[in-house]
């Protein structure tokens, strides 16, 4: 666990003056998360909100500021996921990987930028970095502009 | 390993009827599966029987009861290549996750429904549940419909 | 580690002549490499040299044969990242997985052949073989042509 003068993922999350969404419900017959070892292991993440998602194609009808937008609400559901499962935040380590895999026109090369609103968001609850791929699928569950793969590293286990 | 009164995957797998096929021969130079501490970690599965495999597009040549159909052979392909090696699949405590990749036409939403085709025969065999992440590829080997990623976790390792 | 009368990775890279590239530098807010136990994590490396990435499409503007030398480029990438972070490649016991994503036209059905030029340099340099999924993606960061994820794992650790 972080030394008791530290300031933990939670009492950042606070300072930013963010509030986590409900943890999304799985959209089929599998769970949210799975503890293996000292690792957490996230289903995919959408951009969704009070069950509204951000669909559509990055390039097309979703600007690269929505995108980002997108990618950071995500990683807000995987951060709820993630304190729904370990009661609290302040268990994970790190971030080992994230994947941000996004819907694109077929030419669209800022990858990188759109990917950056999960990362940031990550960068700044965590002092460990993270790894991360970024990719431009072809097509993500309901339309969604955005799906997050994360992997956490948590305190103290394994 | 689970108690003696319990219903093994090997004896769940039996009284649904199924028998594995052949385990997959790799398309390249790698192999179907490492063990790296206790989690058995899988190439792509492609749902191949006896050497054919399902190919086409959702939305397009590929109904989406023959895509869920793809993606229970797909991972009955990945349980044969378990069984290969390590012999039986009891070892098997649950799966961590998978993921299930799939060539789709541009305007495809039911990602989930089809990669339940995967999850309800994990979740037949399995009293753990995975997490899991569906996306729509561009094109996938072979000109398949379904790829799987699956990454096990077995009992009392690692 | 590995026996003294062994080749290890370093002397067999040497033997190939080859040079590994620098490092490349993360395009957004995230970093090269994550350890974890035993297995060093990677971010996603493209096919890049001084600068230049490989781009274009698999089937058209990209032939076969510059398709394996840019899965080979990403691989020596990862090498690259992983002599950095790890101080040498010698610490390196395996690849546990790559995944190999592609940029490709609509009916491109030769991702194993392409994928073996990471898997090709791989196997010649670390006696256990590697899992691996090779996949089309729609687009990929900077225009690239591959996009190549890799986990190793470590010699006697975690």
């Amino acid at each position: 666990m972080p030394g008791s003068g530290e300031r933990t993922p939670t009492v950042r999350l606070r300072e930013l003056g963010l509030v986590l969404p409900e943890p999304p419900r799985p959209l089929g017959r599998y769970q949210a998360a799975v503890q293996t070892g000292s690792l957490l292991v996230l289903s995919g993440m959408l951009p969704l909100r009070e069950g509204v998602v951000t669909a559509g194609r990055l390039g097309d009808r979703i600007s690269n500021d929505a995108g980002r937008a997108a990618a950071r609400l995500a990683a807000l559901n995987a951060l709820a996921v993630a304190q729904a499962t370990l009661g609290t935040l302040d268990r994970i380590r790190r971030v080992v990987r994230a994947t941000v895999s996004m819907a694109t026109v077929s030419d669209f090369v800022d990858h990188a930028a759109i990917a950056d609103g999960a990362s940031d968001l990550f960068a700044s609850l965590f002092d460990e970095g993270h790894t991360r791929l970024a990719l431009g699928a072809y097509t993500l569950p309901l339309g969604a502009t955005i799906e997050l793969e994360v992997i956490f590293e948590l305190h103290g286990e394994g």
